[in-house]
Formats: structure tokens, C-alpha cells, sequence
């Protein structure tokens, strides 16, 4: 029986992506060395990185006067990179707070200076996204988490802001168009839609991280790294070869507008069948909810495992939801197939039926 | 014809590693999930991170009271994390300087505060290891670089001092035994001796660094990934597996005695072949010269790339010397096989004996 992966990260890549890899594991070069032996200023990796950075361009349809670099850290690391180079007495940041991941790159900012925090959906548990709040004028730049993979909600519009955004978004990179002019700069841990954990990609506006507000250390510096185009030190070439495999994997899947549609279809259907049943609902504000992280809940406690039972027999993993929401959590992000969603779905509605 | 990789880093791996890792990125867990999409809290990542941490302290030997870490960044992310938590006011810490990766940490080092080089061998090009000098008592730590792969020096004994060493060990780290309780802290790359590109290992005292001598942002403060055994945030996980199938490798070859033992051997050959020739010498002060890089010139500059080109067609790649030296460079990590060595050394002996 064939499994699927609804883990929240690190997560499903496509079947071809984990092919290719494990080839190159072998032999990559014309000469038989593997990927992993490689040199990074050797002309393969070179190539590949150059490849990577001008895709992820062409995906997101990025303007000019930005760059794309392959970090690592992850977006632990990019919530005080980001604070160190911009964050200090004087301008604020403002924060939009949706949960976890809002919550850590408030505090990192907090150590460098001013911020203020613009709106929080905390008193509800984080089940929804703020809207309406009171955005003051002369901020430096004003953060959010695109996606919030814990609690399961999604901005679908960004808020209309003077300043420009920066926004951690990990979990859903790559999975809809964005428009990037509004963004001063925004990174992803790979782990999700774009590639395996490792890297960290950052999409930056060269102006807008050109004077950082203190003397930064030399790795903390995006200017460091914009100037030696993420070759500053060795990169994490693995992560970045297989990210560029799953790039490759988003164009010819028809780029990120197709992508969202299959996205939308794969999360109307999970949606609707938590809707229409007896036994399951979703916390999240209609109009918030994620399509890429599907939080539900059942209403009667005492059947909780045996649905997480039935989803392993029936081969969906990784369903279990995050200790901070209890429940459960389908991760349908670019990689899951329609046939997965739709064998999850039915669990659901089986379930429902013997049990609802 | 076998191809033998003697590229500085990243480096040669075993071949038997590179077909665990390739297996591993098909299928890995007992449902068939590759190692690319598992979830690093699922009970198979937690094992290898278990087993990688537990054999790097098997193979070294390392006392109670030190953690071993996996993080990211690289050594040039050590050189500034080792200084923000450590380097302030007061208490100068003392570096010596081998060349470019200690310049490296001593530039990031002066921004946080009191450092003193204590040594260096500029003079020279970098030909030497200092040794002899004067070493303040009351220092923080004095750091060192155990390896030099650019100029081709090596720490064959480390200096005798009050304080901690604090070591940056990325190309010769599971080489040779080294004397862990000396050491406050040490740091290696993982991409020459102990895997692909993408992990750093940090050896490091609990007591050294549980009082940083500032507020330290969470992802660059020792204790955050200390107390979460490094789990904090995702970790680089193929990079950690792989790292593990090398250092299986190490303990299925003897363990780092063995290696050293067999790492001299190899060593001695292409040392005593370059000091028997005509055409070539090596410009590292004998006793300080690296069994790591063997780092060599020709004297007659007019046949510099037809020597290149006779190593390439006999199968030795990656042979060209860093531009700071010029000349050549053979990088004989732990996997380059002592039949490799004898080839590249056949290789000198006959362009010596046509050209010499």
C-alpha cells in the first residue's frame, strides 16, 4: 500500500526529486564523483547554485534590485539576523503576532531595540489572522509569519503597509504567487514545500539591508552574503542541489499558479469533508484557514487515537496535531498528491459514519 | 579508470557511506520514507542524532561534562558564536595566528571585545607553526586553528596553557586522538573528515560556556542548543545521518588510532616522494606539516600546468594548490585510500624522472 506523509516538516518531497538525489549520492559529475564530494567552487556546484537562485527568480517573479541566497540556520536564525541588521533605537519594527513561530521572532527582536507589536490573535488561541488593526506610520518594517504551520492559519491577503513587509515564510513558499515588491526582504526554512531541511533561502531587497543600524558579524551580515552570492563559505550544497531539484519540480508542474489552484482543490476537499461531518471541525476562522497545514479537532475525546489508528492503517501519516493545538494536522503541502488527500478524506468520512 | 579526489573540501567521503546515504534518500524508515522527509522529532531522526552524539564521544574519548553538538553555519559561524558568548571586557582571550581561517576568527573576535594574537607565522606565508612564544596567564581561552588547508600546517602538539583551548578543528577533526579535556571548546565543519557540507560539530565544556558574558540571541547561545540536545530548531538531518554512516566508518576502521596511523603512512609517502624529487619541494617547515593537505611547489613555474594535467590523466582530480600559495595541494582525508596516495605519487616520481 502506498503511504503518504502528512508530516509538518521536514516534510514530502516529489517522488522524482528523492530519485534524482539519490542518484547524484553516487555520481554526479562526469568524472563519477558523488554530489556530496564535490567542491563548492567546482563548475557543477557553481552551475547548480546559479540555477537555483535564477529559478527561484523566475517562480516568484522577483523584481529587480533583489536577491536570492541559500543560508543555513533556518528561520530560527533569520529572526535575529533580520533584528541585528535593522532593528535599533528610534524607528520601530511592528510585529503581527499569529502564534509560535510570531512569538520567537518578536522576542530575538526585542534584544536589539524597538518594536512594537501591531496586533495579536493570542486571547483565541491563534485561530485567526488579525485584520483591521491600526498600522502607524514610519516603521521600519512591519513582520509576519505567512503561514502558521502550529495552529494552522494562512494570510491570504497582506496587510496594506507603508513600510515595507518582512515575512517568515517557511511553510508555504513557493506554494501561491506572492507579490515580492511589496517585501523588503522574506525567508524560509526549506523543510516544507521547498526542499529538505538544511537550507534556509532568503529573498532579499539590496537597498533595503544595504546600511544595517550596528556593526553586524561578518555571517550575520546579508550584505556579506549578497556580495559573494551565498558563497561567502561553504554552503550546504546537498540541501541546495535537492531544493533546485524541487524547484525544477514547481515549473514544470505548471509554476505557482498552478501549484495554488491543485493547492486550493486539495485543501476545498479536505475542508469540506471536516465540515460536513458530525464528528470533526476546524478551529480556525473560515477565511484564515491554511492550505497547507489542516487543523481539526473531534468532538468526542474518548475516539481520539482510534482515528489516528485508522489514518496509519489506512496508510495517511504524520496526522497527529502539534501539543499546543491537541487534535489534528494534515500537512497537504506542493508535494502531496490529490490521491492522498482524497484517501485522508475518506478515512475521515468512514470514521464519521461508523463512529458519528 | 578510478578517479581519486583530492580536493580540499568539500572532500572525499567513503564509498560505502555514499551508497548507505543514497539508499537512505530512496527509502529509509519501514513504512519507505526517504531520510529527506522525515520529521526530525519522528524516533528515527532522534536515533541518529542519539547515535552521532554518543560515537563522536566513543571515538574521542570525551570526558563527562562536555556536549556534542550538530549545528549550522559552518566554522565562520563558530568564529563569531565562540566570541559573543565568550570575548567581552577584562579578561582578554589570546589567538594564534596560522593564516587565513585564524584571521578570520580573530576579525570577528574584535568586535565583541579584549583579544590578544599571540603568535603568528605572517612573516612567513604562514610556513610554520609558532611555537615557544609567550602566554599571558588569565586568559579567557586561546584559540588555534589544529589544521591549516590552505597553507598546509598542522598542530602535531598543542601548546601547553592555563587556559581552555578553544580549537577550530573543521579539517582535522576524527584524524588523529586529541586530548578532549584541554579543550573548552572545539569546533570542526563536518565537510573534510566526517561528512558532506551542511553540519557543524561542536564539542564543547557545559561550564564553559554556561554564563555568556552577554545577552546572547537564543539560535547563537551554546546553552540553548545544549539544553535541547540540538534539537532546538530543525536540524540539517541528512547532513547528520551522513555524518554518522562516516564516523560508523571511523570506528569500523579502528577508530581514530588506526586512522592516525594509517593517515601517517600516507603522509610520509607523498612527503618522502616531494623531498626525493628534483622538481618539487614543499614550503611547510618539516615538522609542522599537515597529514591532512600535503601542500607542495615545482621549480620550474613553466611546467606548473603540464603537471596538473599528467595528475589528471591518471586519474587525480583537485590536485591545483589554493591561490595564496600557488603550486599544489593533495587534500588525503580519512577516506582517500592508500592506493590513491600511490598513484599521485607515482605520478611525481615519473614527471620528475621525464622532467626533472
Amino acid at each position: 500500500m502506498k503511504v503518504f506523509n502528512f508530516y509538518a516538516g521536514p516534510a514530502i518531497l516529489p517522488e522524482e526529486v528523492f530519485k534524482k538525489a539519490s542518484e547524484a549520492v553516487l555520481r554526479y559529475t562526469k568524472t563519477g564523483l558523488s554530489i556530496l564530494e564535490i567542491s563548492h567552487r567546482s563548475s557543477e556546484f557553481v552551475e547548480i547554485m546559479e540555477e537555483a537562485q535564477s529559478l527561484a527568480k523566475d517562480l516568484l517573479n522577483v523584481p529587480e534590485g533583489y536577491e536570492v541566497l541559500f543560508l543555513q540556520g533556518g528561520a530560527s536564525t533569520q529572526f535575529l539576523m533580520t533584528a541585528m541588521n535593522l532593528v535599533g533605537k528610534g524607528v520601530p519594527a511592528g510585529f503581527i503576532d499569529t502564534g509560535s513561530w510570531s512569538s520567537k521572532a518578536i522576542k530575538e527582536a526585542r534584544l536589539f531595540g524597538e518594536i512594537e507589536v501591531l496586533a495579536s490573535s493570542k486571547e483565541a488561541n491563534y485561530s485567526y489572522i488579525p485584520k483591521d488593526f491600526h498600522i502607524p506610520e514610519n516603521l521600519k518594517y512591519v513582520h509576519l509569519t505567512s503561514n502558521n504551520t502550529i495552529f494552522g492559519t494562512q494570510f491570504h491577503d497582506f496587510p496594506r503597509t507603508s513600510a515595507p513587509l518582512v515575512a517568515d515564510m517557511s511553510s508555504d513558499i513557493f506554494s501561491r504567487p506572492i507579490d515580492v515588491s511589496r517585501f523588503g526582504l522574506l525567508y524560509a526554512g526549506a523543510q516544507k514545500n521547498m526542499g529538505p531541511a538544511g537550507t534556509t533561502v532568503v529573498i532579499v531587497r539590496d537597498e533595503f539591508v544595504q546600511d544595517p543600524v550596528r556593526e553586524v558579524p561578518t555571517m550575520m551580515n546579508y550584505t556579506t552574503h549578497i556580495a559573494k552570492s551565498s558563497m561567502f563559505n561553504t554552503p550546504p550544497v546537498f540541501a541546495v542541489y535537492v531544493s533546485l531539484l524541487t524547484l525544477q519540480w514547481v515549473k514544470n508542474s505548471g509554476g505557482v499558479v498552478e501549484i495554488d489552484k491543485k493547492n486550493k482543490v486539495k485543501a476545498d476537499l479536505l475542508y469540506e469533508t471536516i465540515d460536513n461531518s458530525s464528528l470533526f471541525y476546524g478551529p480556525v476562522r473560515k477565511e484564515d484557514r491554511s492550505r497547507m497545514n489542516v487543523v481539526f479537532l473531534i468532538r468526542d475525546e474518548r475516539l481520539s487515537n482510534s482515528f489516528l489508528q485508522a489514518c496509519e492503517d489506512a496508510g495517511c501519516i504524520g496526522v497527529k496535531g502539534h501539543r499546543s493545538v491537541g487534535g489534528y494536522r494534515a500537512s497537504i503541502y506542493n508535494a502531496m498528491s490529490p490521491e492522498g488527500v482524497e484517501r485522508l478524506s475518506s478515512v475521515i468520512q468512514e470514521f464519521d459514519q461508523t463512529h458519528g
